[in-house]
């Protein structure tokens, strides 16, 4: 089954920047994977909402090609994540942090979705990744996500889970918090050792870097005249990446090399709007031309 | 003449970073320029040095195609900046910069020089910049570049030589200041108004965006294990830029491209070791293969 199992957080999130302010709209790692994914691929979503999460919400999810039986719903109100960017959208302040559910969410895998070939590990605790990755059978590529929480504060429980993980993606300051090591390249090879067979490095507007067993490929962020609303658009990377990996069913090199350009390609469009406004709206013609323009971005000839 | 006219610093760098530290050793925005281009084209230096600037300095010029009949010796000290760079080589500080003889510089164009086909203006007081302009005859492309000294504290002197400018290489702060624009793309958009058609923007560790005619383009930095000394990268990229365009005899955005990549492949072999040394035992194979090298970490194949 071709199909990409996604595990993570399905949040209200309440976000201000320079451009204006949204109030409790639908975010959460889950929720942006699996939408771009599903561009893609089937999606099998696991996560956990409260009771006041309600078809208004589920409607981002509905016409697609995504999966809800393992979305489980708990009394009680769904995790509310709310931020404030800088001037500069370079860096944010989580302003609160309301688990509610989410604080109790033990993901059980369905036994409709055992047999996905594909696994997104979004960020949660890395014990409950590897619950995650007990209940399926062998799927084809696990991919996981993990943050600074989990580096510094579970070190141990962070390198067996990445044991065990293909594609680690995360962002600069956690590559090298996570290796300990400065330089990039350095702290690529120390992270390949610890399981993941390939390391994807996102640098927000710098794009980002990836580390294969075939080298290192380096892509752009598409130049974009406004951002308007950065949440959201590593997870949607990581449904580019991995929905393109999935559609694709090829893992080589050159396979990987374009679902890096696929997720950027989504991730630009994310970043345009509040919330999953964007992709909601986005039709696969615009994707393709994207990616083309990426190329263009991107492209010159050989020597002579 | 499709010889490069080079106008700038030639200058002592005593350089601390955390890998050691170098004493008076060659550097200037000058003679960076003049190794790097010389590797395509030849080179007229137009720079002034005291007279504790001997043959040994000299010998970095010697035996490339570097004229150095522009190169003035006056009564005095050679300018000496000193350096400090931060521990992740992201930042620096100057400990003192000693003007010495190059308070004093008034370019003075060689006769023979003045049909060189393109020119760079280095990092030079912008009334002096136009002043090499005046006595140049028509060239085929003028490039240059500036920094926040200049554009703060002479920014319409700077708009002056702007409108006179086909490419302007700064880097990315420089670029914000200069536009008052914190996005890129605006801010390349309110630059290119003020006179050059093409804007190269530097971001370091981040590559090179450029904006001309025909759109951006983004090559990132070469994936650096060991970066030793980043003093000069800017410069030689610069020469390696404008090197490869007059040896290319071309402008059109092809030839643009592949100067940009160019110039990062050498950038990257200056920031190998302390001061010119790397620079001063390359050899055109390595230049070649470092290309292609950037070819193999920014390809993507086409969706089909």
């Amino acid at each position: 089954m071709k199909a990409i199992l996604v595990v993570g957080s399905v949040a209200f999130d309440t976000v201000e920047t320079p451009f204006g302010r949204a109030e409790k709209v639908l975010g959460g790692s889950a929720s942006f994977f699996a939408v771009a994914a599903s561009f893609f691929a089937p999606v099998n979503l696991v996560g956990v909402v409260g009771r006041d999460f309600g078809e208004k919400e589920l409607a981002a999810f509905r016409g697609r090609p995504i999966d809800l039986e393992g979305l489980e719903r708990m009394d009680g109100a769904t995790f509310h994540w709310q931020g404030k960017y800088s001037y500069d959208l370079n860096s944010r302040d989580t302003v609160c942090t309301d688990l509610n559910v989410f604080e109790f969410f033990k993901p059980k895998i369905p036994a409709r979705y055992r047999a996905s070939e594909y696994v997104f590990l979004g960020n949660i605790d890395p014990v409950l990744q590897r619950e995650v990755l007990e209940q399926v059978e062998r799927p084809r590529l696990v991919a996981c996500d993990t943050m600074n929480f989990w580096i510094s504060g579970k070190p141990e429980e962070v390198r067996k889970t990445l044991a065990r993980v293909d594609v680690l993606l995360v962002n600069d300051a956690e590559t090298r918090e996570l290796s300990g090591e400065w330089n990039l390249v350095k702290a690529a090879r120390a992270i390949r050792k610890m399981g993941p067979s390939t390391l994807v490095v996102k640098k927000g507007e710098h794009g980002v870097v990836m580390f294969t067993e075939g080298g290192s490929f380096s892509a752009p962020a598409y130049p974009l005249e406004e951002v308007f609303d950065p949440t959201g658009a590593g997870d949607t990377f990581a449904g580019g990446f991995l929905g393109y990996l999935a559609s694709a069913a090829r893992l080589d090199d050159e396979a990987l090399r374009r679902a890096v350009i696929m997720g950027s390609a989504l991730a630009s469009f994310c970043v345009e709007a509040f919330s999953l406004d964007r992709l909601l709206r986005l039709t696969r013609p615009e994707i393709e031309e994207r990616f083309r323009l990426f190329k263009r971005l991107t492209n010159f000839e050989p020597l002579d």
